[in-house]
């Protein structure tokens, strides 16, 4: 894409209220832009991240048999009055009222109730079982402080996933089989990420599993342990003010550390919302019972945020090649359009800095948008190119054939 | 996919409130799903469709030099204040209030005012224009009687575009472009689409250009020339209730026709939108003026909703193969594992019926279901394959490499 066409353009400036890293980057980059506090358009730079971390999650779990869909956002309160989260979830969940017509609805902050209101209409045997479907979609939560800019928002994309099996068993199973699709996923865009034990919230009474990545924006804190690897979210722990905890594992103490939660897990069972909702079949007895029910999420919106954090420098963003926007930054200090045509029909994603701005300032952006890697056209270079990976200081003269088979490595 | 794995399984029976064709065939082919009046779930099958609606759109969309991204559903009340839409738009627009905080807020019926205030935020120069930007994304609309299964829902699907430009010359031809672009998306989807003069509604007092496709089912009635191709809504007339018009281009008399509205596009020029929130650039010579802008929509979940009505018969739906979620159904009535494999291998997009029932209830799945191409597996045929297109009665014995040089044309 040639930079030109972008919209809109780098910032020299941070918003003056910005305090995390990803809020002044992303804000800067012209990735996301701010409609209402914790309400974030994702810009067209943005939406490319966006896109490529959807498709990780979409290939990760359809490899495992999941088969994604659209749900709705506006909800019947009546359903949600069914397991008591219209009240229960009342800090978290909007709870809105049609100014016209006066009813009311809840606007989606997760989707547990909808999907078990689908199953319990499709489901009557065992052999409809099991079912695991997810979308990427917006939710909406009521938080009071929305903060780390799009770490923590009001409304967000999420990508979420419900399992409903025959039995506890076969739910346990396909629990593993998404924990490792997650940490996959998470390892393709090149994060460590620390699956943690937790608690869950407004969700269950149940432990449920985290997905956590360190970085010091994190609002959470997770106890590791080096020796086993078990990890554990801190509000699981009965003294919350220790700095120092042992492993419930092997033992050993176990490090702390600021952590951002970019996924979690549920295992609900037969318990709660299918005994609520009475989502049940018929076994191949001819017994009735519940179904065993579980329930998965990414924050997307929330990883891009992540990723900001955990890769950056005092000049910009260093995304990893999984999940940036572009393969390249070409920048043109005399007219590239020939390299920029030849890189594209090649099949690699290039943003080309075509308009007429001094070097520094070009250099400045390419540095700020954070591309894996810079590429240099000049008039001293003649027919080679300067190539420079974002990450290292390293900048080398090449022919345009020695990138191409760098770039397409 | 083996059929085994879909989500959910078809039903014999459409709603009992089902009156449209599409209502009917999308529910017993569980492609969609009502959660209340006016609100669908879009099922794995019914997804598979959107998304291949939804990429032809982005591929014409980007050729055209459109960027996409994602705008929140979620709205300032002071935002939709300033067009004087968040009471001029009352009849369609959700206006919320949290039950908890009284805070009030518009939900997305449309994105005008959104993008328009993106647009002042990052736009000073006529160096930063023109701007096209797009997304997919949930509306809501208050629709009094939603209908028509899909055709009018209270929340559902939309491409929503906006583009702005230093003239009204630039506007005007970027908005032939688009009217352009969206003759071919309906073309490739197989519609034979008529481009279709009609008002402008709660957006705007110009003329605006709606896509029309003839249908029983369309809530809308459109006066068609066949002599020169001009078209125009019947509500343009002033005497709506004739039924025969003259054209105002040529002078032959117009056929009327029910047709449904698949999308709309809207030239605003400099006034209303851009007037009231002062979206305005520096020009050349450092004269402040207002940005030309437009806006352009495709009911995404619409379309699909049209393509049932338009292709199907007596037994079910009749997918054209742009957005057919698969490109064969292959009916096992022998264990077809091998068969399935590779035609999957080879790239096909097959949905595999290995469920244990009877030839018959397979048979009725695939009219049903309506993939363009149906393949059938029995001992009777030994290596070879029956092969039967869905929009046609004739039926053949065919080679699996005859089948496959066909799928791969």
């Amino acid at each position: 894409m040639r930079y030109t066409q972008v919209f809109p353009k780098t910032k020299r400036e941070a918003p003056k209220d910005a305090v995390a890293v990803n809020h002044k980057l992303l804000v800067r980059g012209g990735y996301i832009d701010q409609l209402m506090t914790g309400s974030w358009t994702l810009l067209p730079l943005g939406w490319r991240v966006v896109t490529k971390i959807n498709n990780i999650i979409r290939e990760e779990l359809d490899a495992i048999g999941c088969l994604e869909m659209l749900m709705p956002l506006m909800h019947p309160k009546e359903i949600w009055n069914e397991t008591g989260r219209w009240d229960g979830a009342d800090a978290i969940m909007y709870k809105i009222q049609d100014i016209n017509s006066k009813k009311q609805y809840a606007l989606s902050f997760t989707h547990e109730e909808i999907v078990m209101d689908l199953l319990r209409k499709h489901i009557s045997s065992y052999k409809d079982l099991p079912v695991a479907i997810y979308h990427f979609s917006t939710k909406f939560r009521n938080e009071a402080r929305p903060q780390g800019g799009i770490l923590r928002g009001r409304e967000f994309l999420m990508k979420d996933l419900y399992s409903a099996h025959t039995t506890n068993e076969d739910m346990k199973q396909f629990y593993e089989k998404v924990s490792q699709a997650y940490v996959k996923v998470f390892e393709r865009i090149g994060f460590e990420v620390y699956v943690t034990e937790a608690a869950g919230g407004v969700f269950t009474e149940n432990k449920t599993r985290e997905f956590q990545v360190v970085a010091e924006a994190g609002e959470d804190t997770t106890f590791i342990c080096d020796s086993c690897r078990w990890c554990a979210n801190k509000e699981i722990f009965q003294d919350t003010n220790s700095k120092i905890q042992k492993c419930e594992k092997c033992g050993n103490e176990m490090r702390s550390e600021r952590t951002i939660e970019v996924g979690n897990i549920f295992p609900f069972g037969d318990k709660k919302y299918a005994e609520m909702m009475k989502v049940g079949f018929t076994d191949k007895d001819g017994v009735k019972k519940l179904v065993h029910f579980a329930s998965y999420g990414i924050g997307v919106s929330r990883v891009m945020g992540t990723a900001v954090e955990v890769w950056n420098d005092g000049k910009g963003i260093i995304w990893p090649e999984a999940i940036a926007p572009f393969r390249a930054h070409l920048v043109g200090l005399k007219d590239s359009t020939d390299i920029y045509k030849r890189l594209t029909e090649a099949g690699i994603e290039v943003l080309y800095d075509d308009t007429n701005r001094g070097a520094g300032e070009k250099f400045a952006d390419a540095d700020l948008l954070g591309m894996p890697v810079r590429l240099v056209v000049s008039e001293r270079l003649g027919d080679k190119l300067e190539y420079k990976k974002r990450n290292e200081d390293k900048a080398e003269i090449l022919s345009f054939e020695e990138i191409l088979t760098r770039l397409k490595g």
